[in-house]
């Protein structure tokens, strides 16, 4: 009976909570809303959208959301492809300033053709387009040509973890030593899926050489957990030092649920002192609802992230103070995919992050000869540049050319044709 | 000092609303989240993300989300463009049905050469792509081919409101009567801005003969109001019929304020009993936060929208229960510009509104024979289909090439070069 009364005052309670205090019931001024934007939140009643101006938006216009930016993108020079997609660069680390250059990391794969799929592919056809790769690197005085340098990480001789491939790497650097974090496949990727544990080599010099480290870094979920199979893109960052000068290490990680074809992708987050853990997965994993090759920066006292593509929340950047509890910052458009960006604060510790001005990102070609290329992107989601160009959305509106590729298949124009004979008829 | 008592009591409640009830406090499951997406929401305790999946978003999954879609896009047949810009055809208005066809009407402009900016512009040169227009339109049996009918609505006779241009009409059929809703240009845009009053004409058939009718439909906010200079895009919608089978005619248009440069674009609602009016206007608009050519469209028992560019909530589907308070239902990409929608029930007062499926827009020519042409899309914006290619997000991504196309400025590379080199000093 207790209980009864508490949920009906309960109730009562949220009414009033729902509600605006007594002040805000005033109408808007006379004639309406002001013709200049107010900056802080009026007092007066709002429509549901521009109550969202104030509580959902960092502000209440693009331009001035700090995490809203378009992406500017721009070929690379100094790598070459081979012919018919022999030679494919893909899912680039974070990049990395040592040496006076930047590096950065990369799925290769060095083929005698492009992939085929897994029921043809053999001990030296590819199966898909990160299969029999090895961790490349390059370097770059500019960010904008880039030097191969070679392998970093090959794959180790069978049986050991990754001899198949080693694919989608991400760099971290820790005490004086680099750490690469990539997905280690035992078998041929598209067979079953893409399952396979994250393993890590260290070296003491981003040129290397790297040592390969014994065991898996971080465990697949129990059986029925939403990451009981795939452990994706792990991505450390180092977060704020605390009053000892310590910081915790969050390695993010992406895992597909909720079975085929019906695939939702999240990302969920380990969280350790060291580099080689132990990692403890943070209770409320996922983090994110949404994304595929998302990439996190520091920014702020937290952590902001890139959400390219799938889910209720593709195409939006992210922002969680605490690096955990994530809420859409802005909403934008043709997002680059699988980035590895340039974030001077992503190992530091810093006590605020400054964000981002570029990274690299991967495309890909399809066809016969398909296989992907590495690009690079410039971008404002830093507090050090103020960029008006970038922060104008689709300054650029689609040329019709793109929204003409992108047309109907023949059974949707024969379902339209279908309907539009029956309903004129 | 009893106010005071009660805010501190309010703050105490804020808070225990805030927290979930303390059944939900409770951890996942042992092992975490589960693999199969929980269809309710689950009462154990999530990320804020997660929380998102269920009190946010329409669905788990966009796929399930009936006001999530991709937009497909076909070229038209049977309208000619003539050379060097002359011809424009643009802001396509709703598409209604009638008499065994489908009708368009849009901003026709058919002058000596391209437009040219208000500088350089005269009496038969136009300042912009919608100066020295007509209200022209259009039939087609099949949506894709159509045949321009010639002009409905032609610029008045000097000085009557519209002698200049008349562009970005919406159609109503109300009552056995058609009505066409349109910009009224009295002086070159470009000038001072787009400045100018909305006017109407209506005929007994959707092939005319229309009649102009006197006066303003929307008046300008009063002086300092956010649509005090502004009324663009005029867009009636028949709202679901009352007890007594009334409905209430939502007009909506949209309004530029804040001031150069820092524009804002928000869509706001005037509301009618029948058609010439009077409208009053919503008293809590704006209504929506972005957008700029915003389409509206009967969804259920409410309005939804597709906000293609402009402002925080830019590339969104929003859905209005009562057709003011709108909420974000999906965020989207590539969407329709200018569209206007084959919306069966924009009209018909219908307790359920059925969605969309395809419409037309405009995309943009740049260069030196810059105008506009109108293309058709395909969207699954509807109860009545399920096309489950049109619900996967992202399922062409965009190709090297449409990147960069998406360049940097000369001025950008030099900043981001100085950027570099003093990175790496």
């Amino acid at each position: 009976m207790k209980r009864l009364i508490l949920a009906s005052v309960a109730m009562t309670l949220v009414c009033s909570c729902a509600m605006e205090p007594k002040s805000a019931e005033k109408l808007p001024p006379e004639g309406g809303f002001p013709f200049e934007m107010p900056l802080e939140k009026p007092t007066f009643k709002m429509s549901a959208a521009m109550n969202r101006q104030y509580d959902n938006w960092q502000a209440t216009r693009p331009q001035l959301n700090e995490l809203y930016s378009q992406f500017r993108y721009t070929a690379l020079k100094g790598l070459n492809y081979g012919t018919m997609g022999r030679i494919t660069r893909r899912d680039p680390s974070r990049i990395v300033k040592a040496n006076g250059k930047y590096y950065v990391w990369y799925t290769l794969r060095n083929t005698p053709q492009t992939y085929v799929g897994a029921d043809k592919a053999n001990d030296v056809i590819p199966s898909t387009d990160w299969d029999l790769c090895d961790i490349g690197y390059a370097t770059s005085e500019d960010g904008f040509t880039w030097k191969e340098q070679g392998v970093a990480v090959p794959r180790p001789p069978k049986p050991a973890a990754g001899w198949r491939s080693v694919s989608t790497p991400d760099v971290l650097a820790f005490e004086g030593k680099y750490y690469l974090y990539y997905q280690a496949f035992s078998e041929m990727s598209g067979k079953r899926g893409d399952d396979c544990p994250v393993a890590v080599s260290w070296a003491d010099s981003p040129d290397g050489p790297w040592h390969a480290v014994d065991g898996v870094v971080i465990p697949n979920g129990a059986p029925g957990a939403w990451d009981q199979y795939s452990i994706h893109d792990p991505q450390p960052i180092v977060m704020p030092k605390d009053k000892n000068g310590k910081s915790k290490i969050h390695l993010y990680y992406k895992s597909d649920y909720n079975g085929k074809p019906n695939l939702i992708r999240s990302t969920g987050l380990a969280i350790a002192d060291s580099p080689l853990g132990p990692f403890t997965k943070y209770e409320l994993n996922p983090v994110m609802n949404s994304g595929h090759e998302t990439q996190m920066f520091r920014f702020k006292e937290g952590v902001a992230a890139i959400l390219d593509r799938d889910g209720n929340e593709a195409n939006t950047i992210q922002y969680a103070a605490d690096g955990k509890e994530f809420q859409i910052a802005a909403i934008t458009e043709m997002l680059p995919a699988a980035a590895g960006v340039y974030d001077p604060d992503a190992f530091n510790g810093a006590a605020q992050g400054r964000g981002i001005t570029w990274g690299l990102c991967h495309t890909v070609q399809w066809g016969d000869a398909r296989h992907s290329y590495l690009i690079r992107f410039d971008c404002d989601l830093s507090t050090e540049i103020d960029d008006p160009n970038l922060k104008k959305n689709i300054g650029q509106p689609h040329t019709i050319d793109e929204r003409l590729k992108r047309g109907l298949t023949a059974a949707q124009r024969k379902r339209i044709n279908a309907a539009a004979e029956s309903d004129l008829k």
